[in-house]
């Protein structure tokens, strides 16, 4: 297996995430004493990358004008873009990939890959479809962190083409990046399962807010609305994308969820008291159950 | 203004909720080297009782058998039981308690208070209505903190009846406690609110748990699924209670949720980016004036 300490990594689109896996790649990987290997970045805007550059994160920057000059040297690069912007970017860059490089992506919506993939693949370039589950309210590069990964989940999606060797060295370097866990799955299933876990939350959280009358209403918070709305701080453009990419699951998610609200609204209505005592004891041993990622010991 | 190190305390259930409150004093009030107080309490199971004994948290110990005795001592009363049992305990003990205390709860509902005050209420004992907005899913003494308070609320119900010194003192005990704010409202805008931040809250985390079809989804998830269900691991008989307490304020909440959440469904469903958009700028901005307690400076 390749040494990932001597490989050149190439990050398009320096933002939260961008950032954060270059500096996870510097302080993990290229730290060690013996690490030749380099980081290059592509950004639209140049201040994060005189920002990364003069941190040290990363080694050369460049923007969208000579990102082909970048690409060609690349043996692993992380296409960190909108999930369309993700797909035209594989399409016009298709040439400059380096023979024999890694590619991956971290679109939170995988669907719309399995339809393109033989048009915008090459046979010498490996692209490993990739998910790393770290999300949050913060953007940009300013708020990217090496320690973002610690406690989160990776998804990997292997296709068929794939080598075994890059999935290998996928995985080694999610591993040495602090990600907690890698599960492994289809596109179909991401996208079904990431409906759930993260799009639907994000639409309870911001109904959630919506439905609140009342701007000074955390005066009377005691924790529960705050956690269930700090996701409410939306990327608004990025978060649009994703609902409409994935509808079909979302809504279906969405309907499951509106029939378990009306089931307590009856309960409570009809002032049941035994059902609701008993749903609800289902519920905190259902969520017990359900555990934490924060749980998982690394492995 | 009577001295706080020199009174004597009462905590009638030491639950987390009761146990909380009486580290809180110890540790904040009663360390003082002149500090001449005691803190005294009365709890169903002995367990609890003993253990505080041993950890120096409390003077003495009281069973439901002998709590007269521990009453008429008591020169601030902190009863940490169920709403209606908050109710039952104040009928019940109405003449054991001390002539010219301050009497006070913690129940998370108050429209059960106005209908019985006459009844209950007696000339001498001055019932401050009061309700510490710290939750979360741990149960009894065992997991009390008296660091539990640091960054919550506090949110007092002044009456017609309370004597202004009573109030000052109960807001100076409050700050002492370590709570980050006081918010003073009336019982009908406290279910009013509470029954949006706080139970509107945990009936979407149990429904969003109850419509989960897979307990192995957390290795699915980026945080966002395990932050909004984290107060689904609830005590069914105390928030069935509460929500069949504050029924129409609740369902109120609920069907307003509910017609939030089928603008996001329709917007999703349509494919109305330009909407979506929109409405999740319009998300963010909202929840970003909401702001947290979290951020609020200690007065």
């Amino acid at each position: 297996m390749k040494d990932l300490c001597s490989l050149t990594y190439g990050i398009v689109g320096l933002g939260i995430m961008g950032g954060s896996i270059a500096k996870a790649i510097r302080q993990n990987i290229l730290s060690r004493h013996d690490a030749t290997g380099r980081i290059l970045a592509c950004n639209r805007s140049a201040a994060s990358l005189s920002q990364a550059l003069s941190e040290g994160v990363i080694d050369e920057g460049y923007s969208s004008e000579n990102v082909d000059e970048m690409l060609c040297e690349c043996d692993i690069l992380f296409i960190c873009l909108y999930p369309h912007a993700t797909l035209d970017f594989m399409r016009q860059h298709r040439e400059s990939f380096k023979s024999g490089s890694i590619m991956t992506d971290i679109s939170g919506v995988k669907g719309i890959f399995p339809p393109v993939l033989a048009d915008i693949l090459r046979q010498d370039v490996d692209f490993i479809i990739g998910h790393p589950m770290a999300g949050g309210e913060k953007e940009g590069y300013i708020n990217s962190s090496a320690a973002y990964f610690v406690n989160h989940n990776y998804i990997l999606i292997p296709q068929n083409y794939n080598k075994q060797e890059n999935l290998e060295l996928m995985r080694c370097l999610i591993r040495e990046m602090g990600f907690t866990r890698i599960t492994e799955t289809t596109c179909d299933i991401h996208d079904y399962k990431i409906g759930f876990t993260s799009q639907l939350c994000h639409v309870i959280a911001s109904a959630l807010v919506e439905s609140a009358k009342d701007e000074q209403i955390t005066a009377f918070g005691g924790g529960s609305f705050e956690d269930l709305t700090r996701i409410a701080m939306i990327n608004a453009p990025l978060w649009t994308e994703l609902f409409i990419s994935n509808k079909d699951k979302l809504i279906e998610h969405i309907e499951n969820f509106e029939h378990k609200m009306d089931e307590f609204k009856q309960a409570i209505a009809s002032e049941n008291a035994e059902a609701l005592r008993s749903l609800l004891e289902d519920t905190r041993e259902k969520r017990i159950k359900m555990g934490s990622i924060r749980t998982v010991v690394k492995k």
